[in-house]
Parts: structure tokens; C-alpha cells; sequence
């Protein structure tokens, strides 16, 4: 970079990018219930030092898809107080602002003259705070609805086959610099995974070269929150599928922080994956350090700074094999028990060296995973309890498994697949189905498997009729197409009720 | 009144006060779904056009405790448009408002520096939006805390016996006028009337007497939310209850629309009652005109004005004595038909005449209360079939019962019954109790009753739990206090317990 520095600070847009915040995760434990509250107010408070012109989040600012009332209470305090203030903002945001915004103003929120918005939030939505419902609302449509944040990436998906989607960035100027940046909130993998793979499915709109500015001049940045874990990849999303022209990705959803921006081969991009800023599953991907990323742009330059977060509760990972530990006696339950407490006694140990200030030492989360082959278990619970005030979580500290990272390759894939946030068990119509050898005749399994998953867990009371009447449709208009080109015999339909089926299944929507 | 016009402007603080707005009511129905909405744009609208320093609202202006997002959104969306704006605001808070407002902000809405409030509102919560929760926070708590409503009248009661309550009026200052606003949030009937037969356990603080300005020259206002029908006195408040220094009553949770001011002789105040502003139930009393009042205070002296309210669905209502009708054939069905299509379809016209704006013709709600004594019922669902189209209501036109007003004075009583918004039926467990010939020896039946209402409807997670602690507590200190005077048998804890539990039934919490 060049220039005099106060040249350099006009022309450089400096981006604070953090994600998966969970607010509310574990609201009703004792202990825990302020953690994903605390880490979000301490990124704020970064922004707010680091003076960034905004703050971009990946997804999951929520955990819940319904936040309780103390959830959303707390999260609107918390961006009150940082989000309004008298610092003047330095960047113009020179899109189609009612493209780029979902809500019913249709701007970006520090341009409504009723607020004082200092710190602009701009946000996608995650998997755990996506939209649903008649009105398709999320979470975070609430924030924007109050003007605390800006709600981006809300792509609407076409409502047969294949679906498609078009993607028009907010197009961000800060004195010489052009940023475009573009939101795709989550969309289920699989599904998101066949577009890809669909011509046209997917429609990444370019800013418009103009008078003494090419499309090249623009800084293009992509925030999205998927699976991007390849161990199974119809369920992940495949970081090639992204197009060539992005210069830097913000990766949501994977709640482990490989914050420094790697490296995509062939690609012509890098990739941020700054993870959550708290740890929502015991794992050891979200026992390292937590960070968030100050990311500074000029023209066509970045430099990204990664900043710890200091009020995440420490968090302490290890594995054990009892088989290979020459002061366990197999025969003595004993023995066991007085080695794991070494384990969990260091741990506690090694977390309180850590910390930076004493006084505000938190209990920590401990965990030990426990390879038991050959080996009884022991009641986690019961070995927990005299843990209890010394660690946040007495009663989980031990997990006990058969196969451990050292003996077997695939424990590692089990690692790390199990670092994505909990998923729903979409598997239990499919179970339901095979277990009473039932044939679905019009109703694909996976459509049952969503429509349950929205009734559940998004209190969507009309998933089921509308399952039901998307199908029935879909099934009528094959038949009546069918029907225009050639006769056919009133048996047959069942055949072509069957046909229609199985077209479904390969499209699923 | 005297002065000049605009010395009378500025000394003369002026309210719109509305009630019961229940909003998201039939958020589902695909006719329905919007007027709840519509209704309560229409008062802020007016609120808007009449130029009132404020709107003051009696509460239930949510209907779920926990609304939608869909509703929160929309809400949010109607107080944004119409509360933010550049109109300057002409009154000052003069009390603590860290005691007036319960949230974390402490300060009346228009005095943040980061919000353009130009019409500030304040609301009490009803039965329907009453906090709850390990927080105690209400639907009210969300719309506080992102500064779009001035919440208050949230009392903090006692944990045993009886309870106390402090009420600390705003103090609203316009010139030369002084106002003493006292809000009182909904708390159950049965609780506030014995706290109203409890010596000093309802505590109305007044303001001080100050330089040139005495106590009475406050004019004192009081909004509530209760039942105010009194023909079960336990369940609802009697207004002699209510302070002798009031000027004026303004009373919410009763849904008919009585807003013209009333005097209760020997008190010295009038009470209004503007009723909701949707009908949440389709009986006699929410059948007419729905109003708002203008309140113009200067001095001691008031004005109401009362302004109708256009937008809200018509609704016609009717009742029938089938053997009262000399047309109808006891033994001929179609007769009976016959004669009740006269009558609604009369109905419908009546409603149509009625319309003012003939392009913004609602379909209108129909009600005939059938007194069917000695004739056969029909089926209300397949009678409105024909409806459809031509009503809001088609499936519940009709309603059937063998009592008719004419008969039996009850009915009458009966009707005002329901006129209340359709209550929790709190006689579950005491019937269940009974049924199953149960003898509660520790856990009150009135404690189990509210557990299970605070459980099912308001998502209080930790209600049983809290329940069973309070109680066992209660028991313990009784019994810890007794012992300490006189020494008894281990077997005379039993009769201990029950004595504890017979207390606590005197005074339920």
C-alpha cells in the first residue's frame, strides 16, 4: 500500500468478520447461559476499538430458529449499545439497496434518518436461523425489522426441479476502494450442492463496468454458511463449485476458527473460516483458541488480522487409551477411575496457566475422550460429580468411544464431521419407512423429512399440507402432460404417479 | 378553558388511548390474518393525523405470549413507520425513569440521543403479553428494548403471602399541566383483589409537594388490565378498590367498546373503557362501533373525544328464539333453514349498508346465537358451506344454546361473561384432583394450577420445578420456625405440613 496514511485510511475499507455467534446456546444452564452472549459483546466491543467500518457475520447468530424473549432482548441490547453511536460512517453502499435488503424499508440501516447507526451489521442467515414459516422469517428479519442489522443473502428459491438462484452483491465504496459483496444464507447442502452442478442454477451477478471503473477494479467478497468438511460431499459444499472471480470467502457454519485466510489451489481465492465464538459441541477442532478477523481492504489488496477473543471460556481437549496406558490395571476398576482424574486434574490445571486474567478466571470446559476397547465403562455422571464448581460441565466431562484416533484413520473423519454444529436426524423417516417396509407412493421420503423438520423445529404448522400439495401437483401436471401427448389406460396412471415420483426424487426441492 | 389557542396548545398534553389490539389474532386465517394489524395501524394513524403528544396503550397488545416472528416483525414494522418521525415532542418525563421503565436503558424512548422518536408510546402488559420466563419478560420487553415502546407498569410482586406492590407514577409535565401516569400490568384477578383487602400490600406513591406546585395539582391517571365485570367479585376488581385521588380510569382487558367516560359515584373519578380493537370473540358486546379516545388534559381539567375506528372488520350480530318464530315448522328441518338464511343474509345486507367506503367492503363477521329449545340442532359447518365468499366466518355463524336471553336474566350475565378474551381453564388439576379422590399434602392446587398455565402457555420451562422449590421452602421455614418454639414429635411433622400447606392456601401466590 501507498500514499500518506490518512490517504490510506480513506481509502481502505476495514471489515471486522466474525460468525456462528449462537446467541442463546445453553440460556437455561447456570453456568453457561451468558457465554454466547459475552463473545458477541466482546466482538463488538473490537469493532468498536478497531474502529471498522462494518461488522459482517457468517450465520447462527442465533442458536435457536425461535430465539426466546431473553434471547432477543439480550441480542438488541447488545447491538444498541454498540451499533448506535455518533461515529460517522465513511463507506456508501451504491447497489439497488431494495435488491440487497429483504426488509419492507429497503435500505441500509444507517442511511434511515431516524437512527444513529455508527457500526452497521450486515449478516446472512445460518442453518439454525434461517427462514421459515408462511411469511419465510428469520431470526435475524427481526433485527432488521428494528433496524439493528442489516439482513443480506436471503435468496428465494424457485418452487419446482432444480430451483435457481441469482446473487446480486451489495456493491460497497469507500474512496478508491470497490468491494462487492455477496451473501448466500444456507440453503440445505445437497440441494445447493445439485445447483452447482446445474448450468444456470446459480446466477453470480457482476457490478456493471463504468466510466473509469472495470468490473476487474471490484474487490469481490462471498459470505456463505455450509458444510465445507468433504468426507461426504453431497452433503458439503465443494470449495471449487465457487466461482473463479471471488478474491476472499467468508466460510460460516464450521464451528472450528481456521481463521488465516488459506490458500485455494487454482482458484485465484482465499478462504476465512474464523468459527464460533463459542463452543456449542464438546470437540477438540472447537478447543482451540477462538478468533475473529479484521479484515482491511484497498483497491485490490487485503491484509487480514486475526484478534483472539479473551472472554471465551476456556476450553480443554484430550484423548486417552486406556489399552495403552501402563499404570491401568484392566482388572481394577480403581485404577481407572484414579487415572482419568490425573487426566481431568491437569486439564483443569493446564487451563487455569492459561489464563491471562486471573481474576476473571471462568470454569472451564473440560473434556476427555475415553477409548475403553477391552475396558468397562464408568458412569460419566457419577465420576463428574466431584468436579462440580471446578469445571462448567461435570456432568459430560468423559465420552467414551472403541475407536480411537490412534488406531484407526476414519476416527479422524468422525472428528471432524462431528464438528459441525448438531444436525437434525433427518434420517428418521427414511428409518420409519424402511423399519415397516412401507412404499411411498407420492410422497418422497426426503419432502416428508423436511416437512417434519420445519414442523418441529421451526413451527411451521402448514409443512405437511403444503408437502402434500406440492406433491399432489407436481404428480397432476406430469399426468397431464403425459396425458396431452399419448393415451393411456386409467391402470397405467399408478405407473405414472410412480414415474412422477422418482423424477421428484432426483430433484429433490 | 381560557388563554389563547396557542398558550391553551402548549399546556394541554394530549393522548390517545386505545386497548387490547391483540396483535397477531388469527395470524393463520387466511381472511383474518391481517386485521389485528390493520386496526392498530389505524389508531397510530390517527395518532398521527390528531398530532397527540403520545399514545397510551391498557395492554394484550400482543395476543400470544409468545408472538410470532411473523407478528414481531410486523409490529416492529407499524412502530417504526409511525413512532419515528421529526415531530418534536412536547412533554418531559420529570420522575425517575429508571423506576418508571424496566429495562436496561432506564430512560423514556424519545430522550435517546440515537433515535428520532416523534411519537413516543406507552404500553402496560395485559393477561395476553404478561411476562414469564426465568427473566420475567414480556412480548412488551422485545419492542423496549429496541427503544420502540415505553414499557411500564411492570410490578415486581412479593415472593410469599400476600405480596406487595409499589406503583410509582410517570410524572409528565407539559407547561403548565402535571399528570401522574400509574400503570398497573396485568397480575391475576383472584391475587389482586385479596392484595387490594390487604392493609398497605398496594403502595400508590405520590408525588411531592414541590415549589408552586401541590400535590393536587397532579391530574392522576391510572391504566389497567383486569376483568371489571363483577358477577364473580373474586375474579375481577371492583372499582372502589381503586384510590380516591385518581381523575381517571383507564381500564383494559374488557374487550366491549364503553369509551365514553363513566363516574363511579362516591369516588370522584370516571373510567374509560375503549375496548379492543379486533373481536377476539364473536359475541354481542365486541359487535359494536370500536372506538379510540382523545384525551386532552390542561390543568385539572380533561376532555374526551371519541374517535371510531373504520378499519376494523364489521361484524353483525343477532339472536333467535326458534319458537318464538311463527314461520318455523318444529317437525320441517328445511323450515328452519329457511328461516335462518333470512336471517343472515339480512344480516349481510345490514352490514353492507353500513359500509362507508364501498371500494374497501370487508367480508363481514356474522354471529346468530340460536336459542334452539324443543328443535333439533343443525350443523353449523355445513350450514356456513354456502357462506363462503360472503362472510369472514363461514364455519361458525351459528351458535347453539338452549338458554335465550328473553327467558332467563343469566344469559344475559352469561353473555358479559364471555365477553372477556377466552381464558386458561384453570380448573384442570383441582378437577383432576378431585376425580382421582387426591388429597394434596404439600403442593397447593392453586400453585399446580398457575405451574401448569406458566408450563403450557408460556414456555416457563422451570414452572413445576419452581413450583415444588417455593413450596417445600415455605414448608421447611414453617416448620423450622415452629420447632424453634416448642418442641414436637417426629409424627407431628405431618400435621406441620398440612397446617403449612392450609397457610399458604389462604394466601396464595
Amino acid at each position: 500500500m501507498s500514499g500518506s496514511s490518512s490517504e490510506d485510511a480513506s481509502n481502505t475499507l476495514r471489515i471486522l468478520v466474525a460468525t456462528d455467534c449462537h446467541l442463546g446456546y445453553m440460556e437455561k444452564d447456570e453456568i453457561r447461559r451468558h457465554d454466547s452472549f459475552r463473545a458477541f459483546e466482546e466482538i463488538c466491543s473490537i469493532a468498536e476499538q478497531k474502529q471498522v467500518d462494518f461488522l459482517l457475520l457468517g450465520g447462527d447468530l442465533f442458536h435457536e430458529n425461535k430465539p426466546s424473549r431473553s434471547t432477543l432482548v439480550k441480542a438488541m441490547e447488545i447491538l444498541r449499545r454498540y451499533c448506535l453511536n455518533d461515529q460517522p460512517v465513511q463507506f456508501q453502499v451504491v447497489s439497488d439497496q431494495t435488491v440487497n435488503f429483504a426488509n419492507s424499508f429497503g435500505h441500509v440501516n444507517y442511511e434511515d434518518p431516524h437512527f444513529n447507526v455508527g457500526l452497521p451489521v450486515f449478516s446472512i442467515h445460518g442453518n439454525h436461523d434461517d427462514p421459515a414459516g408462511v411469511d419465510n422469517l428469520s431470526a435475524i428479519d427481526i433485527l432488521s425489522a428494528c433496524n439493528l442489522v442489516n439482513y443480506f443473502g436471503k435468496t428465494v428459491l424457485g418452487g419446482s426441479g432444480v430451483g435457481q438462484i441469482t446473487l446480486y452483491p451489495i456493491l460497497i465504496r469507500k474512496g478508491s476502494t470497490s468491494v462487492a459483496l455477496y451473501g448466500l444464507g444456507n440453503i440445505r447442502d445437497e440441494r445447493l450442492n445439485r445447483m452447482f452442478q446445474t448450468p444456470h442454477a446459480v446466477q453470480w451477478m457482476r457490478p456493471e463496468a463504468q466510466e473509469g471503473c472495470q468490473v476487474s477494479d471490484w474487490f469481490n467478497i462471498l459470505v456463505l454458511h455450509q458444510n465445507r468438511v468433504k468426507t461426504n460431499p453431497k452433503n458439503a459444499i465443494n470449495e471449487h463449485f465457487l466461482p473463479r472471480f471471488m478474491d476472499f470467502i467468508v466460510w460460516g457454519h464450521e464451528h472450528e476458527c481456521l481463521v488465516d485466510p488459506q490458500e485455494v489451489p487454482g482458484m485465484g481465492f482465499h478462504i476465512t473460516q474464523p468459527g464460533s465464538s463459542v463452543a456449542t459441541s464438546l470437540i477438540e477442532g472447537e478447543s482451540k483458541q477462538k478468533h475473529v478477523l479484521l479484515l482491511e481492504i484497498k483497491g485490490n489488496q487485503y491484509r487480514p488480522t486475526k484478534i483472539p477473543l479473551a472472554s471465551v471460556r476456556p476450553f480443554e481437549y484430550t484423548e486417552v487409551v486406556l489399552k495403552d496406558e501402563p499404570d491401568i490395571d484392566p482388572n481394577d476398576q480403581n485404577s481407572i477411575l484414579e487415572h482419568l482424574d490425573k487426566v481431568v486434574s491437569n486439564l483443569i490445571k493446564r487451563s487455569g496457566q492459561k489464563a491471562v486474567n486471573k481474576s476473571e478466571l471462568k470454569l472451564p470446559l473440560v473434556r476427555v475422550k475415553v477409548d475403553y476397547s477391552g475396558f468397562m465403562t464408568i458412569n460419566p455422571q457419577r465420576f463428574g460429580q466431584k468436579y462440580v464448581g471446578k469445571v462448567a460441565n461435570p456432568q459430560d466431562i468423559l465420552i467414551f468411544s472403541k475407536i480411537s484416533r490412534k488406531d484407526q484413520k476414519e476416527a479422524k473423519i468422525d472428528d471432524s464431521e462431528r464438528l459441525r454444529p448438531e444436525e437434525l436426524n433427518q434420517q428418521n423417516i427414511e428409518a420409519l419407512v424402511a423399519e415397516h417396509n412401507l412404499k411411498m407412493e407420492i410422497l418422497p421420503v426426503n419432502d416428508l423429512d423436511i416437512a417434519l423438520h420445519n414442523f418441529v423445529n421451526k413451527d411451521d404448522k402448514m409443512a405437511f399440507y403444503s408437502c402434500v400439495r406440492y406433491n399432489l401437483e407436481e404428480t397432476r401436471n406430469k399426468i397431464a402432460r403425459d396425458s396431452d401427448s399419448l393415451k393411456f389406460d386409467e391402470k397405467d396412471i399408478i405407473v405414472k404417479v410412480g414415474e412422477s415420483l422418482q423424477a421428484r426424487n432426483l430433484y429433490p426441492t
